[in-house]
Formats: structure tokens, sequence, C-alpha cells
């Protein structure tokens, strides 16, 4: 596969970090220029081997550049694509790792209209409970998935492109329709995000939150884990998705209230049949999950 | 501290095993008799150590038993105890581990009125993913809660002599009204349980439920374990309990539709406060859990 002369990534933390350095592993990419917003971050980036040249503007680094992967949070992504098209040139490939993709392809149209065949979106679903770049690492993408949302406008040498450098990192590559992905994590990722946040946010108000919280035990820590994210990535997740969020959540709702039907006519029967229906599905999942993925201690 | 000469087991499970198992590894007990519904189960239990006899019914046993440990699903107690009152000597004192305590309660004062001195509910907060003698071990209490709620029938020696107990398998004891432990237990281990559960057959009935868990990740997976819980046991956990669970699912669904209204007219600002307060909580109060348990893949 060609080598990348210039690499830019724009947003140098746990997930433009990572890719970077797992490009370098494969031998892939000569020289790396981060461009983000924090000076300290980046040097530190530049420290830890995982950028080479470090930008707060998108002039310089977009000059000569091959292939450019944006990491910033979605909420951002306006910003940045308005920031960086005047400096793009043509046959510079451009990708991104948002969470959601119609609202990042909304603001690939807005601003980045002159390079459509140029600009694949994608998503690496990859994470960690830590963030930043002294979180990333190169095999963070083994065995992962990356979801790439190609545009009917893109050219297939540029998708090819960015599915063998997700590839290079060790993802196996799903293509999907931009609305499927966004109601897919809607489902299985944005909304139990949002109902874990939902449930510690409902007992810390409580005025005997700390006797509440003094009982809590293993249970609640798993099922909260996801409520310790981070709180601007969610915003513009849960903000960017919100249409699918809401409906995902109209759906919950439905199946809450009938739970609480059951409760309320005490059907022990119909709820052990609904327990059992669930465990057996979280069972079969869980087991196929724990095959198909390297680090069990993986987040999304 | 007084040996017990003769223990009683009622469910020789995963709580009522590990019971035994410290008990006899403390020096305190010198006869432990199992009593199930299952003489294979009961079987595996004394090939593994855990009691010396076993029975299926409850005569035998209880002659001149010092101690019995009513280790039942909840939703057996009614019966357990209903076959146990006729058999039941003066003096003996009873408990429970049952998960539930208004229920468990009630059942005392329908079937064991004779006995109120020296029948002593309790609930330890502990389990493990795993259920059945063969999960057992004798250290699962070690450093866990032990919660006691006490009738104001209940003789002090007899509430001390239980506290001792519990204490020796390495528990911490706290106090508690029977509605109060409800009420704490309901919003920190059922409602989230119920939750869970509620996902998990939301998204397993859905057209496209195996595309849905192909996408799930490490997020899904922390938040769905406890639908990988039993379900008998928590079909009788949700319905003992259910004035208490309704109680906490209408709190929750309030919480829901204030997040929906924030969704729906994109207030990212109140979003982002929401998810910062509840970061900030669920992050302290794993900080302590984390340093309060001995074991960190502890469930309640």
């Amino acid at each position: 596969m060609a080598v990348i002369e210039k690499l830019v990534v724009g947003g140098v933390g746990l997930i433009g970090g990572s890719f970077a350095l797992a490009l370098r592993r494969a031998g892939l990419a000569r020289r790396i220029v981060g461009v983000g917003r924090s000076a300290g971050s980046l040097a530190r980036a530049i420290e830890l081997g995982v950028i080479d040249e470090a930008a707060t503007e998108w002039a310089g680094p977009l000059d000569g550049a091959d292939v450019v992967l944006l990491a910033a949070p979605v909420g951002q992504m306006d910003a940045v694509m308005a920031a960086m098209a005047p400096h793009l040139s043509p046959g510079t490939i451009v990708t991104d790792a948002g969470s959601t993709k119609r609202d990042v392809i909304e603001c690939i149209y807005r601003h980045l209209s002159a390079h459509l065949p140029t600009v694949v979106p994608a998503h690496p679903i990859a994470g960690a409970e830590t963030s930043g770049v002294e979180s990333a690492f190169a095999s963070l993408y083994e065995g992962r998935k990356v979801v790439v949302t190609p545009l009917a406008e893109n050219e297939p040498a540029a998708v090819l492109r960015v599915r063998q450098l997700w590839e290079a990192c060790g993802a196996q590559i799903h293509e999907m329709a931009p609305h499927e992905h966004d109601s897919v994590f809607a489902a299985v990722s944005h909304l139990p995000h949002l109902l874990a946040f939902g449930l510690v946010h409902d007992l810390a108000g409580r005025a005997n939150a700390e006797q509440l919280f003094s009982y809590a035990a293993g249970g609640f820590r798993d099922f909260t884990r996801i409520a310790g994210s981070h709180p601007e990535m969610w915003r513009d997740i849960c903000i960017a998705n919100r249409q699918a969020v809401l409906a995902e959540l109209d759906e919950y709702l439905a199946e809450l209230a009938h739970l609480r039907a059951l409760l309320l006519s005490a059907d022990g029967e119909r709820l052990e049949q609904l327990f059992r229906e669930a465990r057996t599905a979280r069972n079969t999942w869980a087991e196929q999950f724990s095959n198909s993925v390297l680090s069990p201690s993986s987040m999304e």
C-alpha cells in the first residue's frame, strides 16, 4: 500500500492519536502533523512520539497533505471544516472519526462541497474509559469495527483508500448508510449512555443521596460505568443525533410502560419470561462479543 | 464467641453455601445441615464440603438446631417458613438472606409469630455473576455490608448473635428499618436490574436485532451485565418489592421526561451540565466503592 507522505490529524486525543500511532507502526505514515486547539496538548503529543509537528491553524498542515483524519468531537466539526475549507487541496483525502454521521455529513456538504469525491465519512467503534493523547495506543483498533458511510459523490478510490488505512490499523470495515448508522448507534450506544447519566443524576439529587450510594454495589458500578464518560463529547453526540436518540428513547419508554404494568399487576409469570428472554439475548451476545474483540476492557 | 453445635442452612447456593463455608473456616460451626428442594444439589454440597448432612424436609434438621439461615429466593420464603414452623424449637435463632425485607417480615409474622424474639431478618449485600453451590466460597462476605432489619419483638441477644455471625464472615453490619432497606435497594439495585433487562428485551425484539447487537460494544456490555442475572430471583425481588420499585421507576421516568425535553429543545448546555453532575457523582462514588470492597468483580 502507498505510504502517506504527510498525514494530518485534527484533534490528537485517544482516537486521533491511536490512528497516528497505528499507521506509523504499520510503516504507512512518513510525516504526521497534529492540528488542535491546545498547544500544550499538542506539545505532549510530540513528546510522546504520536505526531512529528503541531499547528493550531490549518493552512500550513494542509499544504501537500495526502490524508486528513478529523478526530475532533462532533460538535466541533462544523467549525473545523469551515476553518480548513479554504486551505484544502484537490486530491487530499479527508475522513473523520465522528460518533454520529448524518450531522458530520451535513457539515461536509456545507463547507467541503468542492471536495466531495475525496471526503469519506467513517466511525471507528473503539475508545476507552480514558481520553486524551496520553491514553492513545497503536493497537486500539485491532479487531474493532470501523463503519464507513460513503457519500454518493465519493470516488471509489478514495473510499478504498480510507478502508485500507483502517484495515492497516487492524480494524474490520463495514459499510452502512448514514441514517442506518445513526439509528443503530442511538440504540446500542447513545441511549444507554443517556440512561446511565440519567439514573446517576436522579439518585445524586435525592436528599438521601449519600445513603443510597453507600449501599450501591457491583451491579450498580457496571450499569453506571458509562455515566463516567466525557460530558462534552456525549452532549455533542446526543444533540447531533437527537432525532434517532429520541426515537430510541420513546421505544424504551414504551418498554418501561410495559414493565410498569407488569409490576402493578404483580404479573410474576410475564416478568420472569421477559427477564429470561433478556438474559438469553444478553448472554448469547456477550459470548460472541468476548470472542470478537481482543481487549475485554474495551469501550466504544 | 460460642460455637454453633448445629447450623441449618435452607437453600444451599452461593449465598447459603458461602455463609456455611465462612463459619466453618472461622471455627464457629460444628455440624452443618443443608435443607433444599434438590437432592442432587444437596449431594454436591456435601461432596464440596459445604455441608455435612442434607435433607429435603425440616423436621429432622430443626431438631436441636442452634441457628437457621434461610437463603432461599424471597419468592419461596412463604412456603419455606410454613414448612418449618411446626418443627421450630423455642430458642433456635433464625435469620435470612433475602434481598427484600418487608415481604420476608410479612412471612415471618404469618408463619413464625410464636418465635418473634429469635427471628432476625437480614440481607447480605454480596453475590456474584454465578449462582449455585459450586460458586460458593468462604470469603464472599469479607468487607461486604450486611443490613440487619430487626423486629420490634426481637430480643437483643438474638440480634447480637446474628450480627456476630455475619461479622465472623468478615462483613460490616448496618441496621435499618425494613421499609428504608427496601426503598434504598429499589433505587440502587432493583431498578437498575429492571432497566437493564428492559433495554435488552426491547432491542432483542426488533426486526434488526442481530444487526443492533453486532455493533454493541464495551459500554453496552457493562450497562447490560446485570441483564444476565437470574430471572426467577429477580422476578421474586421485583414482585416482593414492587411498591418501592414502582416508586423508583416513576422517579426515573420523570428524569427521562426531563432528558427527553432537553433533547427535543436541543438544549446542549443543560444536557452537558446534567452529564457533568452525573459523572462527578459517579466517579466520586466509584472511587470510594473500589476502596471499600476487596473483590473488584463483586456484584450484589
